[in-house]
């Protein structure tokens, strides 16, 4: 019994498994699609990774994750630019959808713009070598609560304007856990579909009481994000690619036994993220 | 030795000292203006909390808070404006220079929209009586990552198209904490200036790491918020008034000793927080 539409970011699994046991275990659920880390894949290394991918046939919706552009001095921006390029190359080896970038935050300074434009600067100068190994590249606009340490890039429609200044090649991951609270978020996730700029779609909830800022999120239906809603939403724009499921969980998801999480993710995957229909 | 242009939100010190206890450790220290919250001015009640404000000769530049319009039944939305009509007296009492609406977050449900309506829905309610009172009513837009829980505005830009949508009687509270992170920050101050909606301005710090989402602020110069620039853009923007520290702090500042914890404030508001020349 295959689960069609749904795809388990491996993060939801890292302290159950490494990447091979994972994925084989997404099979063994029916799930058809993963998205695996880099130090998920660094562990097992990339040859391994390449194989256990093609021979379990599996979907790679996307590789997290490139990004973290800003830093203090010329020498270290450079230096993420090739780790990037490296990012790059292994998603073009493992076939995924997009490499998700998650840009990056405030490079030791308080000048929130200058990091922005760090960002964009660290973009363009890996777009060339993203197309040649036709790789796409997907901005993750990532929560206001992480804009000092991980990305200066908050809203969505911050990352499609981002996106649009850079090229037309350029789109977004949507994650419900960093966008949900946007204002005019209807309006943005149309606007992204317009702009074919939907590369991917992450799903977790936000816990009523979050207790870390980091390592707190939760399962689907246990929070307060209208995931049905959002998904309306997303189908509206054009895009009916697969659900990624991203959690981070120190205290409860990561302490479970990795198939329990499997079958609970599934579940509340079909009970809970199909499209409402208003 | 005075120390103009400062106000203490006395949330700040709220483990250490009951209003008047606070209010004199302020002009103590040469602080002329505080912001108290309505739970401090119930713990010694209503008159002598004017008595407090009349007899030291201190500014009030706002009344925390009002708002909490979001709610299950029409019978809790009724209960909520009626609270919120109850401390528009208090503050007109208290000759506060405007009544601080932290709006509400979800009412129990996962419609973010419908919660948005009730809050705009709740502040029209009031705003005759506010009016009648002279009293000003500043929404304050809260971080997103109280979207849930606290307040369903959640940026400045949010907040001045819900303020315009009502009325031109209504303005905003703007809190570096909430805000610092916002895209098109700069033209969104501005904007306030021109429409003058600017009733309070606080400040605190961004502390990274964050270790819980409501109770770790950081004191001015201790995070990564450029608190010159900001203020640079506030006047700029016309708003010359006082900068007013509000800092929730468990495991710090609540723990230290209270003319410490103003002397800090002191020092810091006058190294750091003077707008700076571009």
């Amino acid at each position: 019994m295959s689960v069609p539409g749904l795809s388990i970011n491996l993060a939801t699994v890292r302290k159950q498994w490494n990447m091979r046991e994972a994925a084989e275990a997404c099979v063994r659920h029916g799930i058809t699609a993963i998205a695996p880390w880099r130090d998920q894949v660094d562990a097992i290394g990339l040859d391994e990774a390449v194989r256990v991918v093609r021979d379990l046939g599996l979907q790679v919706t996307g590789l997290c994750r490139g990004g973290m552009f800003p830093a203090a001095t010329a020498e270290l921006r450079q230096a993420a630019i090739d780790d990037n390029l490296r990012a790059i190359d292994e998603a073009h080896a493992l076939n995924a959808d997009c490499l998700v970038l998650v840009v990056g935050g405030l490079p030791g300074t308080r000048d929130i713009e200058g990091a922005r434009m760090m960002v964009q600067d660290g973009i363009e100068a890996i777009r060339a070598h993203a197309a040649q190994a036709a790789v796409k590249l997907a901005i993750e606009p990532l929560h206001p609560m992480y804009a000092a340490d991980r990305s200066c890039v908050n809203t969505l429609q911050q990352a499609l304007d981002m996106a649009g200044a850079i090229g037309p090649e350029i789109g977004v991951a949507i994650d419900t856990y960093h966008v949900w609270w946007e204002p005019g978020l209807a309006d943005q996730i149309a606007r992204a579909g317009h702009e074919n700029r939907i590369f991917a779609h992450h799903i977790c909830d936000w816990l009523v009481p979050t207790r870390d800022l980091l390592l707190d999120r939760g399962m689907m239906g246990d929070g307060v994000i209208d995931l049905a809603g959002f998904r309306a939403m997303i189908e509206k724009a054009g895009y009916h690619g697969p659900q990624e499921v991203e959690i981070f969980s120190a205290q409860d998801w990561w302490t479970r036994d990795g198939d329990e999480v499997l079958r609970i993710c599934i579940e509340r995957f079909q009970s809970l993220c199909a499209a409402r229909q208003d």
